[in-house]
């Protein structure tokens, strides 16, 4: 579970960065997908158009129609398409540069004629039940979205299939509409990750009373660093969402501010719970210690038992077991049944002092 | 005590709502009762009437009665009732929408024509001996309040009397002081539940100090987990409520403020004595960790005492109950009382080193 | 020591309470005075008068009169004193109803007439051994102060002996002088409490270092209860009184205003104490886990110490025990003492290995 | 190490203070000083004036003059000498009590006229190997600086020689920056004693590394206490130089200001530092108990290997040490060797399962 | 890995500074470089020069020439070369006595002419694979910018190569440009020294699962400790950026502060970083604890399961090899047999025993 690729990101980036002028293209991060994907969308309420472009070049007459245009990239390692676009779009090389490193704090960033919004999109991936982090970027303009992805993923189809249905709102919407889809579905997928997370600590709960194990502790362990990890990447999120929905870009309208609202308090729901399950990891460790002291009291006290009704009636047959030839019990015809008879009393005492110190 | 009823909701959550466009209605969570519910009282100081209605239509009347009007619905799984007082009472899909997803986390809104409130209730089931929470939604109009809740329940039963009765304020004052009592008698439920948190820490505390239990320690981690989540669910309230206090709304008028700020008040009162338990409660566990401790020390030390006295001496009784031929000890006549001298020796050397070290 | 009667008023609040009308006047608290005493002082610079009074009506006269009066109310049980006053000096139900349900919040509100501040008084009983907490209700008006107290008490004692006396400020300055005298008062006496707190920290520390005992750990314990119990009722005065000391309120003049500032620095510094404390508190538990795991590694080690040396050497004695028939060495003439040298060398070479370990 | 001198402040405070009206003039605190020292430097570029004054009237004139004058009043007991001063200055009767009371939380109040600043010296004491903390008092008006300080001191001998020899900006600058060379004065001692706490850090690493002891856990102990009581009296510090360096009072010229914010610098560095040293010695109690849980370990395998391989052996020897009449084994001529390899093999598998265990 | 160089710094300024006037410039802190050196690179749109200079005076012509300027200083013994440059650059004293006082925390001022920043460089020395802090100073003016290091470093080479290649925007832009490049090259090592740590963490979380020795623990403190001092360096820098980056200085042209914005985002990124791993190292030092108990507890288990079994079946063996003339057990022929069918039984019993509590 490399949730933020932060290990490889950094790694990466000093080598092949260091020494270039800031705004210089450079793809750092993993080779997610082997093929470059773009697709186009364009729509207004009437008109519905979509398809996957092989040239950058297909997308710019786009830019300038009234109608409302996502595109969509999958896959940043050809920084060539990155850089086309920048030139055609007019995006600031800092924020190209933002769009290719992936390992960004998500931001939002308003540049004018353009919004910049770069989050972290988590999901599940239920082949290798791993949780997986990737980058996405968005840029805002009056009438396009542009969207960069690492992966192609299907994360955003739901929407694009309420746009071909014209469904709902979105057809009839803005663009800053159709961002505000793409953020939501995004915080959608934080909700779906928490849930495997609070599915993993209602059973480390049950396990931790009923039979903890070391790997319990190992489980625990994993939980709250991947916590850790969630949390730093969530975090900015509130700032990011805030930032929009406060409506100071005229890139967004007033209505939509209502439902950037709505993603808002998700975000700060997800804070919360990833909060919340935090302490609870934290309070289960302790409860994992606890239980250990447990059982080590457990165990030394039949250790203890054993030992000190025993060691006693050991000694007490090893010295009518020793070899002198005046010891005058030996010869007594009831000296072996009183020696049993002391050994028994002694168990019968020792047995009555650990019921009293309720070690019994 | 499944306080937030959290797991649930995120599971269903997903799987009903990811693909749907935001507004669309489905009701999110469990079914609590299983039949919805809707009664009308409506009162103004001289007359006073309730209902229990049978079509939901037949509360529309009401929206232009000069008279204060409250509509209590208990259930939520109809989720044609909810779509159609949103289109007669003219509500915001996305307030319908979190009305009807229990596991909202608490907010207020202004929407100018209409506040929306939305909390946990959260109460004691005295038959199951468990802890129930319970989303709320209040929408505050010019003259009406509508009550969603997810099961029939009668927290409000005290203030239907004093409707009924015209005792108190209640009969004169506006639509904004039916939404304070009913705030009010939520916010009051809180201290009952933190009554019994205060109860069990109470004990708690005698156990620890008496007789600590392995169950002792599953009961403070439950405690613990609770608290947590209480807190997850108290803390968004100051906000809501400080927000409607402030008055910035025309709908609440400047006597119900004050009556705001009592419960403001109480809401702090309310959070700090969450705190203090979780700070209290978290000082139980380090009592527990060092109370094992001590009762390991004190194992321990038993042990220690007797092994250390007894091991020796078996040492010596085996010395002599060795089979050698040629061991002149063997052979005297006093061999025997001189050796058990010397085991007595030992001991009492052992005691008054176990005496000075305080083991004794 | 139960600092904040939280217990008792929670209990009789929801029982009593619930399902009346916000501002319905119930005493809610423990009745710790027998008889309701009643004492009126009056005075201005030149005059002076002091009495008890029977009924309450006597004290209306003076709400008029323009010297300073100070009426003071030791008891809550009769709710009909409490509601004449609300009556004749025209004090807000909700205001009332803070005044008898004890257990509030510290808080200062202003309601225009007057100034309603409430707080908790904490002082140590001598006789019993234990910190006491008592609400304590102050109004403020243009020319008087009524003080509501759970019980009868002589924390006022000095001040109304310096009014007596007329030395000082005390006589020449308004009620507010009166108000902050009584609020120094009250704040002084944290200091008191928070010294006995300091005298026990310092004696847990010696114990800790000369004798840490299974006490000791419950000392601790409870120290740190207090503690979060006293913060709690101790943090919102800093709000209160610098709610009063901003000076918004025309009741209050700017002279007063420095001595208030000077109220609010002894606050500042008993919560600055309390923190220390704490962070003391948590630091001694530490040392006291600490302290036990250092004895036990002693108790482990001199069992450890006694168990290496003397069992290999009981096995060899075990050896020489046997009874086989053909056992060369038992009949050897030296093979005793070469037996018993083959032990020394042993013990020999393990204290040596202890030694190299450090355990010896 | 009475860092603050708290406890007996506390104690004298109560027993005096009580019932006295709020600005009456007692000394609070330890007598530190026999005799009471007043000594004044007049000085303007020009001309330079020292003098050990015996009654205190002598300063009077020095009011008035145009000329920088510094009053420096070494020891509090003689609550006379403040009280003139008090008259003569016109200083308000609160501020003289502070001044008086030791065991004040820093701060700075603008009174109008002249400035009142109260903070902590704190140095380490060679002889004794003490920290010692003391109040001093500063009252900095148009031309004039009056110090109060506790026991005579050597920390601001340095600047009475810069004043002497003229050397630097001192005597060319007003009075604000006498009093700014003052507290940068007592700032510097704070690194000095920092630098102690450095040390002492730096040597229990090593020792926490080569060889902990229960020494060592208690002078963690008493650095943890002393980082607790340190922090306390200089974080107010913070607050205390930055309300004059912003700079409002009229008192304080501009370039002034520009040297304060210097002193600011270094109190936000000392702060930083003893957090991170508060950081360092909590980091350092864990290591210690993990080194504790080690070292136990290490003598619990001791133990077990000892005890795991030689009980099953001596339980052998004891097999052939039974009386029994027909014991075949032992009539076997090859019986004891056999029994010997017997007991050899089970050591062997012992050793190579500890070796699995990776115990040896 | 002395971060800060913290302890000299205080050692040296202490006794090198006190008695001196603020102002004075004594160079404190290690001298980390034998000789200074100079060096002048001087370019515009067109023209570039580089030289080093063996008298700082060959500076001061550039001061005033309307091309950048960058005067880099490395060694800061020489206190003369310093103070030359305050004189022709108008520096105030207090700014060059902190460019010399190595230790300072990182801070921005602006003082109108120019803005001075200080700040910590820090990076990996593969040599000695320490980590190492080093003071670095800018001063920016209209049209140059003066930077002073502790010693000769290869961080700034690439921008001084791509002044030279004239790549990027560095040549077109001015001095305030050339200040971000140099603070941009700083930041991006804390990246670098990062990585360090996270490759740390990764191998010791690899440890910690497959083989935790005491060397792991004192590896978590060490990475504890630095984490702890790196925090305390970088924190400050955040302020210090968004100082220049709110662009209130005349010197910061606009185009500038968007850079400086990403050197923004940069820092948050490293801060946010630093307290993930602090959080990370935290837990990792709670799961050695953690596992220390759990081993201890396998250690005990081995220890009690062969003491328990053993010890009753050594007791029996003891009985049986006692010497009583009168021991019928002894003369029976099936004697023997019998006792070791009973001692199997035992055996079989506590395995079972064991086996229930699955210690087994």
């Amino acid at each position: 579970m490399d949730l933020l690729g932060m290990k490889r990101f950094k790694r990466t980036r000093i080598k092949e960065k260091v020494g270039l002028p800031p705004g210089t293209l450079v793809h750092v991060g993993e080779r997610k997908t082997e093929k470059i994907k773009v697709t186009i969308i364009d729509y207004d309420p009437k008109n519905y158009q979509e398809k996957e472009v092989e040239r950058i070049e297909e997308c710019f007459p786009f830019k300038d129609k009234p109608s409302v245009t996502w595109i969509n990239i999958d896959g940043l390692q050809e920084v060539g398409i990155t850089e086309k676009i920048g030139v055609h779009f007019g995006i600031h090389p800092l924020v190209l540069e933002d769009i290719l490193h992936t390992g960004q704090r998500p931001k939002a960033e308003d540049l004018g004629d353009y919004l910049f919004i770069v989050l972290k999109m988590i999901y599940h991936d239920e082949n290798e039940d791993e949780i997986i982090g990737e980058q996405v970027s968005l840029i805002l303009g009056q009438n396009y979205v542009i969207s960069f992805q690492e992966r192609e993923g299907d994360i955003f189809n739901p929407i694009r299939i309420r746009i071909r249905n014209g469904k709902g709102r979105i057809r009839k919407a803005g663009a800053d509409y159709l961002a505000y889809t793409l953020l939501d579905a995004i915080v959608d997928q934080y909700f779906l990750v928490l849930e495997r997370f609070g599915e993993k600590i209602e059973s480390l709960e049950e396990e931790l009373v009923t039979n903890p194990t070391p790997k319990t502790l190992q489980v625990i362990h994993t939980l709250k660093r991947n916590l850790i990890l969630l949390r730093k990447s969530v975090w900015p999120l509130r700032e990011v969402i805030n930032a929009l929905e406060r409506g100071e870009s005229p890139l967004i309208t007033k209505p939509t501010g209502i439902y950037l609202r709505d993603v808002y308090d998700h975000t700060i729901q997800v804070i919360d719970t990833i909060e919340t399950y935090r302490d609870m990891v934290s309070g289960m460790l302790d409860i994992y210690l606890s239980s250990l002291s447990n059982r080590m009291n457990e165990v030394m006290k039949v250790l203890t038992i054993i030992a000190t009704i025993f060691i006693p009636l050991t000694f007490i047959a090893g010295i009518y077991g020793m070899n002198f030839k005046f010891m005058p019990e030996l010869e007594w015809h009831w000296g072996y049944p009183v020696a049993l008879i002391i050994m028994l009393t002694i168990v019968a005492f020792m047995v009555m002092y650990f019921r009293r110190k309720r070690w019994l």
